[in-house]
């Protein structure tokens, strides 16, 4: 198949920000792409060849859109999997495939996943609706503290809650759900593990994300990781592990925890370009998106070393701030060195919604990592 | 001025390859972009909030253009100075401006502008047409060899001939022209200069041009250029000097003569991005496109030093090929290491020309010089 010619489409279903700047990589090679999204003022109308309106989680509007292309992609892991597996059927090459999708979507089938293919994650429960959890707890099956996760379409955060006492139960929706037991880690790592159908494989190096001290959100992802040689292997080598298990084709972003025994336990996975690889953009010898398009388009994956340390800052709506969106200061922080904000192009900002992010890359890492903390105390999301 | 917001527009006076890579950077940034160009098939077409059909020299088409923008840039020299002028004094932003513009265009005003200000370049004899030439060479006024020039809208090699006997001065069209002493020299070098309305000025590293032994064409561009500390500094020097008389805001490409005795002469100069900076998108910590941007814009300048080394090789349409175009052994150049091929999105190929670059970056500069070989001798631009 020659992608570098007209007769070749690429699909992507999503046409968020993923997607948007996976286009920057489309149009480097000139791929012709198609995009489609539920959404008229989604950031991937412009710069795609074609873009459609549909509902991703409608059988017809994914089946009638995959058939107009050769390879179908994704940049959000909520798509309507059986059309994907009749698409597959007929010939579309889909990464990630139906399967991948359908244990990643659940969050039980990806845990139980886990435990079928001795990959180490933390212990959970598993139950039917959220109100069966009580009960458990009364019987002296389950034990305080634990995390709640929603089992299915939770998203950023949304459908995660760490339940200390029972009242914590209260005003959770009553679906599918997990609990997890509550692990104590010393870092939050993740891996980017990229494989094409003739089955190469790279892997980006291990980045850490550094919480807030006190809110328990992600301030900062930092690439590197500041953690031991033999701490950032055993990271490599459980994404690695994990990547096999999945058999995916294109990127697979691993999400774990590092223990206070040093041990890493699997969080999540998410088989596309994640937020933990941003920095790549400008880091890296390849980003995390070249190396997805690479690797779904079964070309030679590129160079996943860094150029220089990388930090990334996600950019999301201020508190009390809902409208037309104003980033404030941000001729400030580009004036810091080597400061690139991205932003997204959504209209509209709410509080916490991912509005853009910004990478500093320094040959210093520390540096990096100062300028970082300017960047977050100076730059604003707010509305008119 | 708020650039990041839906009520600005930013407008580009042509849609080839170098605005198609500025567009990645408005991308980024989420600025509203507009693209003027006489082709429908023009790589702008995408990627630009609004692309309008118009002829680039033509008064009404760009005068209408221009007064939907607040801001107007190029990415072409040959567009009408005279409606730059009229949208000016109508409050217009124009940058580059029509009187550095109205220097640029024509060869002769352009080498008249270097000697009125001092700045260094080969001397040079004027001519209102080229028949005149012969009748200078008769009467001792003008000696062989020389270089001839075609004063108005040469581009890339194209009204440039080396004149070594009066023979080769048949066939050359009979227009305004210059002739230029030809200066042996030891390398071509150039040095991208930014400069934004506040006056901050930042330069790139001199990069190197590397030519064919021999055929006489420029085969890799190489950053930073490998000359002496003293031989770069006067270059930068040369530049900084050239930038200030100019007074330009955005980009000031100033390509350059190295003597045999080490003297920089100014070749000539292009106020936009150009073809000597296009290693800048993977080796430097600013791209040359978001630099022009931010220059236009009145943003802070970004760093422009290198996070490795860089080399550049043009992809060219072979000789013999016209038509639908091939990228042939494209899949084996991007197995090597920290090799990205960007394609323009040109449909048709012909002999010589510009389809697209390769850049090879990596720690070590004489590795990333030793790959390009590689790139160079094993991806061709064939037709179908």
């Amino acid at each position: 198949m020659n992608y570098f010619s007209s007769n070749f489409k690429l699909g992507i279903l999503g046409g968020g920000q993923l997607g948007k700047m996976l286009l920057n990589d489309t149009r480097k090679f000139d791929i012709y792409t198609c995009v489609l999204d539920p959404s008229n003022e989604a950031p991937c109308k412009i710069a795609s060849n074609e873009f459609h309106l549909g509902d991703l989680m409608d059988y017809d509007a994914v089946y009638n859109f995959g058939k107009q292309v050769n390879v179908l992609t994704i940049e959000i892991e909520n798509v309507n999997v059986d059309a994907l597996e009749t698409l597959e059927k007929e010939g579309v090459k889909v990464y990630p495939s139906s399967k991948t999708l359908r244990i990643i979507q659940n969050k039980a089938t990806q845990k139980l996943f886990y435990v079928d293919n001795n990959l180490p994650t933390a212990p959970f429960s598993r139950f039917a609706y959220t109100s069966e959890i009580k009960e458990a707890i009364n019987h002296g099956g389950l034990s305080l503290p634990f995390v709640w996760k929603c089992a299915q379409f939770g998203y950023d955060g949304t459908g995660v809650k760490i339940v200390k006492s029972i009242e914590d139960l209260e005003g959770l929706p009553n679906v599918e759900c997990i609990t997890e037991t509550l692990v104590p880690f010393k870092n939050e790592l993740a891996v980017i593990v990229a494989r094409n159908p003739s089955g190469d494989i790279k892997t980006f190096p291990v980045v850490e994300m550094e919480f807030h001290p006190d809110a328990n959100q992600v301030e900062y992802v930092i690439c590197p990781a500041r953690v031991s040689d033999a701490v950032a292997k055993k990271a490599v080598e459980v994404a690695l592990n994990t990547s096999k298990a999945y058999n995916h084709v294109g990127l697979l972003a691993v999400e774990m925890f590092q223990t206070q025994n040093d041990d890493i336990l699997i969080n999540e996975v998410a088989p596309r370009p994640h937020n933990s690889g941003h920095q790549t953009i400008e880091a890296s010898y390849t980003s995390q998106f070249e190396q997805h398009l690479r690797a779904i388009l079964n070309l030679p994956l590129g160079r996943t070393n860094s150029k220089v340390g990388g930090v990334m800052v996600n950019l999301v709506g201020a508190e009390g701030c809902s409208g037309n969106v104003v980033y404030e200061n941000i001729e400030a922080i580009m004036k810091l060195d080597g400061v690139t904000p991205h932003i997204y192009g959504k209209k509209q900002t709410r509080p916490f919604r991912k509005m853009g992010h910004v990478t500093i890359v320094n040959e210093d890492l520390n540096e990096a990592r100062r300028i970082a903390e300017e960047v977050k105390k100076t730059i604003k999301v707010i509305s008119e």
